[in-house]
């Protein structure tokens, strides 16, 4: 394959994805645009109605001022209605969601840090916490990948599959497994702890937490009028799934990177050029460097190279 | 090293980073626990002494009824304040730095989707992109870090440092690139932009972007009273910023994570175990199966486990 066409393909994967940025926007546009300006409308008409009715009583500025003092707080997760106490902002189990928040990277609205002490700590804390929480994922992933292995190695020796096609009826059945588990049990827990409302809000919320967007905060604010102890445990029982349910997605996600197909997927983007280099990562081959000063008769690296097709390839050892 | 021992390391691992994030909401809670309550406790002043002053000429729940409405419209991105215009919500630059926020998982808080439409788009949208973006990310790796590897390999040859430290030169080098390039240039330059201001309060900013935690929303709320050409502008650069600097992010993140030193740490929490299983990842072995099939000489896969601490193994190839 010459060296045009996989910089054509590259260009290609390049503009395609920025395309589907557009589109995405696009549609988003089209579906929000319209809710969003009937909202504001109705806002408008409210206020407005607001000023004709009681305009009379308020000096001119007053009604803004608190306004703005309102949606200021809100944003720094201080409620201006009913009787939240005090204490409820950063009792431990909030802290606790908060801190998870940064370490997962989902960062719910409504609660960035109010004090320079908390930005900067929150700041040093994701420096030093996100490497960290890689790193203990990493050492789960070694721990749980063998034992994720088996029923796709039992499959491939009953049935005699080829070992690509196991490992994508394993990757797809730990897909569904995880969903499962942590998709869709969750979110009917949740729809009916809500006591109907709508199922697929309940979905919509496990997946904004599970891939760390974190656009809603469910709990935190709909949870004041709730009995503090049930309040808590529903805080609890939240902080558990984002912590569990992301390990499961990461090692789920680490599972579908790794397959065969999807190396050949990646593989068909990237120009033809000797595997040891990108394989090693980092510096050039510090194994490779190794291999050379101890044994001089192998010359090629025995790592399947990640860019190869998914063709069965012996290693040259 | 005994089974036994390793155990005790994975499980000083995970109790060690629960107490991490326990004591990080410790100190959150510290941190923020005081300005929220005093926050509070001003909100809470300024609407009782709105209602002292004007109580009068309100019905008893016109006021909370009118500001539930407009909280509620803030945590759907609609401002109830100035003189926004309707379309700017979801006008292409808006809605193409929504889209930007999904696919990177940042998710700016305040614009939650309100329609069934947009959750459920963004759902699909999220599963289908959030893989896709892994995707061309590993591609441009396999582009960019050959041309990264340069310098090290350059400092490598030119100070006869040995391959580990000279990797290890180089990942600090590139996070100080990465570093001065994509969080310390755009704070300075946001921070002159906002015309003083804190520099803190912009490093926090780009910080919060890069790690896709995404607590602050900076431009969408406060450009209201911007000239619209250089409001949309200004989003166009945080969008081109959240994709440059977000792909920068996970370069350098690989690039530490492939370290020797890195992989020696986390192989001290990993038992003892044959590398081939969890080096192949997903199903047992699948180059490990090809192997068995095509050449029984070979019986220990060529590949430097990455359970291996760092000095330099010679593979029994």
């Amino acid at each position: 394959m010459g060296g045009l066409k996989s910089w054509a393909r590259y260009g290609f994967l390049l503009v395609g994805h920025l395309l589907a940025l557009g589109l995405g926007a696009a549609v988003f546009q089209a579906l929000e645009g319209p809710p969003a300006r009937q909202l504001q409308a109705q806002l408008r008409a409210e206020l407005a109605t607001f000023q004709a009715e009681f305009g009379a009583c308020l000096p001119p500025n007053t009604l803004e001022g608190l306004l703005d003092a309102v949606l200021a707080a809100q944003t720094h997760g201080v409620s201006s209605l009913g009787n939240s106490s005090e204490a409820k902002n950063w009792d431990l189990p909030s802290a606790l969601l908060f801190t998870a928040g940064v370490l997962t990277t989902t960062g719910y609205g409504n609660t960035a840090p109010l004090s320079w002490g908390g930005k900067v700590f929150c700041l040093v804390y994701a420096a030093l916490g996100l490497p960290a929480s890689l790193a203990v994922v990493a050492v789960l992933r070694h721990h749980l990948l063998p034992v994720l292995s088996r029923p796709g190695a039992w499959a491939a020796a009953r049935w005699q599959l080829a070992p690509a096609r196991a490992a994508l009826l394993q990757a797809t059945g730990l897909g569904l497994l995880v969903g499962g588990i942590f998709m869709l049990l969750p979110a009917v827990l949740l729809w009916q702890l809500q006591g109907g409302g709508s199922l697929l809000g309940a979905i919509y919320f496990c997946f904004d937490s599970l891939s760390t967007v974190g656009f809603e905060e469910l709990l935190p604010g709909r949870g004041r009028n709730l009995n503090p102890v049930i309040y808590h445990l529903g805080q609890l029982a939240l902080l558990g799934y984002m912590l569990l349910g992301l390990l499961a997605m990461l090692l789920t996600v680490e599972t579908f990177v790794e397959l065969p197909q999807v190396r050949a997927l990646v593989g068909f983007f990237v120009p033809s050029s000797p595997p040891i280099a990108e394989d090693q990562g980092g510096i050039v081959g510090q194994d490779e460097l190794a291999l050379r000063t101890v044994s001089s008769s192998s010359s090629m690296s025995c790592t399947a190279p990640p860019a190869a097709p998914a063709r069965e390839q012996a290693p040259a050892c």
